[in-house]
């Protein structure tokens, strides 16, 4: 597996494109469309939230009943959420417009939509741009890269992620935007998130594969314990590499998890990294845990607490917070046996000892959390299982950026 | 049943005293001892944290194997949780040198202890400052501000509530005293409360009327998610009221449990007020709800959100993240048959109607939002039961509080 330069244009067959529609922002661009220039299998996971926006209803819709789909198409500004019949009506608008202009079937388009919840789309606005998009695509790694940025909320950088890997001798690519950066909180699913591969691959191993790493990845990140309800992750694969469809979970089909993974998780930490108001990405290892389940459950409950993220932010060593934290999770443990470590590039600190403090370094520890990535590994002792998830700190500009979102 | 000014020192036969022990505060009261002349029924509830402080374990202890207990000894700075034997120790000789003053048994007095969690207590100060307590005993309500004082943390202002009420022709009294404000999420529990009687009341119906009030009071309250170490609530009941003793759930029983459940619920709606940073009190009340436990659950999820929270900060009607909240509960409901509204003193406005915004005035929505406690009311129209939850706002002074609380 190597590592490409670019998103979701690396693969053979794929174009991108964006336009400014003017929908909540101005002076940006604010819609993208993905197209495959060939049908391509689709698969998909979405939010398990009980409010679904427009857009995700209409891509269950998809995902379920259709073999193949060939673009999606995404605006971002307003979620289309809460909006009822009159949001249905305007998504479905939507996807019809962008399929007018690249002359393919209306549910051969997938949609999204992020923004603010509750506010009807401007369909005038939103069709003319879906039109629009259907002249502005192109193959170039940059257009890949506009897309991502087109479809960016409060996110401060474009998330991109590109792969390619040798499957029956043939050279197959595979590539990835998403965006966050709030209300991320992924269950059985994850935030926006367009992925496209030439690869070939029957349409279930390619939902089978998709629904497996989601677990790992996207399923493991959260900025404020928010599900949104537009959470939706949808995976193209137009087959144009030439190799032999996969069909069975043999070599071919792990070493393309393989790299789906890898993909996907460089995406998610990318995510947790630009949380809204983030200055930190935290990384959450537990080890040595009883179970596959609790050692998520445990990992999860350390990145979510609010306690530890200030104390992330202030870089401050409250090791405390960590533990207390594993301790309300739901987990059965002994307390008396848990040994907690930071580390960074700057080195690596134990900061408790089967439960008591070590009398550690507080200049390393602070040097340690100063840093931008810092990892805090748990070590339960319990068992042979591990697993790790991906947040940020909590931050002054968290709070003022949702102090006042809608205006 | 009527008010009463005061806390712990209301009812008969009980004094409480404070003392400056430097135990981590510098100019200020950082331990309190609350006492009652004779022994008393004690029941409690504690922290279902896997991490349970040393003070926890002594409580569980105390509660389980003894029918009586006439003192609690509080100090505040140092949590002594995760601080193992040590802790254990440094806890047992808390109580004993409170007891030797009181010329009481060691195993009649619980002790309780907040603040940083992996330090241990300072032994002599900490038994300097109980035998002291000794001394300082006083049956007036301000020695019973004082103790409510003496326990503060982050709070900003001291938590008392106290009521009467006539049980078989006998006026008794009931006074309680908390405190907050950071690490509030209670499960099956509480933060530190002290709760004084003196009815008379079998111990096992003392504990039935806690668990029973503690449920819809303390453990409907949040200020982050993170269940503390620490959670106590002990209710002390002297007898001196001169009630025949209660000792089957009639009448009497009812009145008892009303009136403990009216002193915990102005307790836990002051402890959410007082939230760390809190500027705003949020009520959340879900109605028409299926089911009690899915009404609770759904109340909490309002609360919790710290999109919601941040929303109330900006005083902006950003609904939409209400309805995810409830939305991502985990509950099962139609979206699109769900009212919200939103009411303080200046006055109410339905925000949404069937899960779709009303058009409402965002001029009134503001100045609601402005005022210092605000309802928000979720209508399910889905069953007949109700529950209320409390929380705050998330400010920039909780990330400010808690970036760097150890030092």
């Amino acid at each position: 597996m190597k590592k490409l330069e670019g998103g979701v244009t690396v693969a053979e067959g794929f174009m991108a494109g964006c336009t400014e529609a003017n929908i909540k922002y101005k002076d940006r661009t604010d819609m993208a469309l993905v197209f495959s220039k060939v049908p391509a299998k689709v698969a998909g996971t979405f939010t398990t939230n009980v409010v679904k926006a427009a857009p995700v209803k209409w891509g269950i819709n998809i995902v379920k009943n259709n073999e193949e789909a060939q673009a999606v198409v995404i605006n971002s500004g307003i979620a289309n959420a809460c909006t009822s019949k009159e949001g249905d009506e305007a998504n479905e608008a939507m996807a019809a417009a962008a399929a007018e202009s690249l002359k393919i079937p209306t549910n051969y388009v997938l949609t999204a939509s992020t923004g603010v919840i509750g506010v009807q789309l401007p369909v005038d606005k939103i069709t003319a741009g879906a039109k629009a998009l259907g002249g502005k695509l192109d193959s170039s790694i940059q257009a890949g890269n506009a897309a991502a940025k087109a479809i960016m909320t409060t996110d401060t950088y474009p998330k991109e992620e590109a792969v390619e890997f040798e499957i029956g001798g043939k050279l197959v690519k595979l590539g990835g935007m998403s965006k966050g950066s709030g209300m991320i909180h992924p269950n059985m699913a994850t935030m926006l998130s367009v992925i496209t591969t030439d690869l070939a691959i029957s349409k279930e191993l390619l939902q089978d594969a998709l629904s497996e790493i989601v677990k790992d990845t996207f399923n493991m990140i959260s900025v404020d314990r928010d599900t949104s309800t537009n959470d939706t992750c949808v995976i193209l694969a137009n087959g144009l590499a030439g190799n032999v469809e996969i069909t069975e979970k043999n070599e071919d089909f792990d070493t393309f998890v393989a790299a789906l993974s890898y993909v996907a998780t460089t995406l998610a930490k990318n995510m947790a990294k630009d949380g809204e108001g983030a200055t930190k990405l935290i990384e959450s290892t537990v080890i040595h845990a009883a179970s596959k389940v609790e050692a998520k459950v445990l990992a999860k409950a350390v990145i979510t607490s609010s306690l530890v993220k200030t104390a992330v932010y202030g870089s401050d060593a409250n090791w405390g917070r960590i533990i207390c934290a594993l301790g309300y999770s739901g987990v059965e443990f002994n307390p008396e046996q848990v040994d907690l470590y930071i580390e960074s590039k700057s080195g690596t600190v134990k900061l408790c000892e089967n439960g008591v403090g070590t009398g550690f370094s507080e200049e390393l520890a602070t040097k340690i959390l100063s840093d931008e990535e810092v990892t805090i590994t748990s070590d339960m002792k319990s068992g042979t299982e591990q697993a790790t998830a991906w947040g940020c700190d909590l931050t002054y500009d968290y709070v003022k950026i949702n102090g006042d979102y809608r205006s």
